[in-house]
């Protein structure tokens, strides 16, 4: 992981990007390519692949590059969340159930 | 990383969530998770940083499952798009602009 | 506007489109489209007009769907919506603030 | 339509939120109110209704702000979209098809 955020830090330096990725402008390219990776699946399921790998990596990117901007661990902030929704979705109450946990 | 997507997944695995994360599922997580992300920025950049690291997380925890779903390689689909947007965006061309490269 | 939303259901029965359109793919619809009007505003604040009139009104056009398809009235439900977050928002203590209701 | 778009101009107004409302802020806005729209179709199609309403008014309530912040015309931008969409998308290619144009 640490060579792959290497690598995208790599290229957005020799584009000489940095300027243009505050933390906001990161956030709404996550939401703009999300917008991308879903219209793979807008009226069906339906979805082709290579289009679908290439609009998830897209997303991937931005979110190794906000991670970077925050000065923040990629790996841990996701196990440190997963402790809180832990607390929020307890196996015993959560399994087998979709339901938000405020309706639980 | 490897861990981290066990880790993931495992969580997935207690709850019998798995059942319900077709990809247009997590696609559609995805897109919701961003949203979420972004209202951290809606009105100005004064962001709270415990916020946007949890909201980053829960994106890149459905990155992480939807990669698993797919049966791709979470890195290597990131470094195979970015082989793709080099050639779209040559270092020439594109160093210092946020131009898009259909206009480039 | 109820001349508007009958040439927006005209188009799509010409095109026998409306066996795609279930609440879900156009909720879908509206955050796809949603993205690329936020694609405007991606890297800074210089936004083209023509494209951003075009992609508002790809979102109000799948919100016009989205709600024939549910059966309620599209100024209804916007006009019974405010007053709810009137209650949130009290002119009072909301007054020149942008801090969410939670938060107030 | 034009006592709502009055209606809502009047509720912001009241609470001296313009200066918040930039077509940026507006369109993020929009993003974000959309996954909340979207999070009522997650994980299935078994809607709550008055839940939609209101996701589906919320987005509807900031289209109707960035109109009015750019100037230009709620019903008219939609009109002129349809012209450009129907030459995309001629009745005779388009008809029973949920194919993007570019594939068509």
């Amino acid at each position: 992981m640490d060579r792959l955020i290497e690598k995208v830090l790599e290229f957005t330096r020799e584009r000489d990007w940095d300027q243009f990725h505050s933390p906001e402008n990161l956030a709404k390219s996550i939401s703009i390519e999300a917008g991308e990776l879903l219209e793979c699946f807008q009226w069906n399921n339906e979805y082709d692949l290579e289009e679908v790998k290439e609009e998830l990596a897209d997303v991937i990117n931005y979110c190794i590059l906000l991670s970077d901007k925050l000065g923040v661990d990629y790996k841990k902030i996701v196990l440190d969340k997963m402790k809180k929704t832990a607390k929020k979705y307890p196996v015993e109450k959560a399994k087998g159930k979709s339901t938000k946990y405020n309706k639980l």
